[in-house]
């Protein structure tokens, strides 16, 4: 059983983007959900969506339980079961942890949205925006944030 | 090889955002295809794109077969592989299937676009979307629906 | 540690869509930067994102390195070991290969979008998009390309 709830329609024809640089230390998840509602609320974003691009191929981005950090250590663990090192790889001059870096890059992927209500992330309770980075070393990472949709300045300049 | 068809251009500033209940009735695969061309039609969309978005970490959103039912079946059971209950992890608080369904949510993912032509979605014949449950008991998950484009009232307000 | 860039904004109101058809030689990765950079030159694109679609249930979108082919070689060996042939598939009808590319195509999705800037497609250095062919046979795959935003036709109709 389904049901759908009433339809909200707007005019949107703004877009707003940012770049977001991420540092990690290494294998793991880490958060970025504060800094994408900060980049919303300085774009006067109202509603629609937002594009999250990560600009890399050895790391993901993963919408995930942002409350039990347990949560967090067991999906690392089960990206290495899927992909584990030294499992006779071609590709492996970067080093043991790359090979398997791609493969779970591959399998979470590097492209989200999430709509945008009042200028706040609809996200569920219990999720949480996150750059996994599947490197053993510190990265820099880019994030390329793109909200489209209705803006707070957007009736000004239609006025 | 590879051939690219000509461009169709149209002015789209519309956006149109609903809400769906989906009640599942434990592991499985339930389409919402039917759900998401009714919310199309209520929109009064034309051309664009709809978002589809799942508020939850521990069922998924995939598109697949809508044929062979048995394909759904081998889907729940690679995930199963892929995924194991009792595989040794940290957090089980919540029951042996709670960690294996976080890990299917990261590997298939909580948000999808799919391109909308003169109001309807453009699937491939064989494409059905469907919400994944990867708890075993019955759930009540929210999917937020999100059309961004054309509307059969837009080009009125623009007269 | 994370920094967020200055944002830019932009007036966006333009869709521009079209099919592109691939033919594959068998399972491996197809790539379609050169086309998708194509389509958006074609439609006049300047600052939004580009909805890539793949309308089949066996085959899939992947971003991912495009320098050494190795990685390639290897993410069709990782896919193999997740998914097997002969694993006690219920949908065997189609051949060994069939349901296998199946969970492939589950675990990669069909679904992707990228940042477009000043009409060039903001991926990473290291970055291709590919269609990754999951069926041992050639087969022709159709891609929907939508690109979202401003485009250099946009201004004048404003004029």
């Amino acid at each position: 059983m389904s049901k759908l709830s009433a339809i909200r329609s707007t005019k949107a024809d703004s877009i707003a983007t940012a770049s977001l640089s991420v540092e990690t230390s290494g294998e793991g998840f880490f958060e970025i959900t504060p800094e994408v509602t900060r980049f919303l609320k300085q774009s006067g974003a109202r509603d629609g969506a937002v594009l999250i691009y990560l600009r890399h191929t050895s790391a993901s981005l993963v919408i995930q339980e942002n409350a039990d950090p347990d949560v967090r250590t067991d999906l690392v663990t089960a990206l290495g079961r899927l992909a584990p090192a030294n499992a006779g790889w071609v590709h492996d001059v970067e080093g043991p942890d790359d090979m398997p870096a791609h493969v779970k890059s591959m399998l979470n992927g590097v492209s989200l949205q999430v709509p945008v209500r009042n200028g706040g992330l609809a996200l569920g309770t219990w999720q949480g925006i996150y750059v996994a980075e599947h490197r053993s070393t510190p990265h820099r990472r880019e994030v390329l944030l793109q909200f489209c949709g209705s803006c707070a300045g957007s009736d000004k300049a239609n006025d």
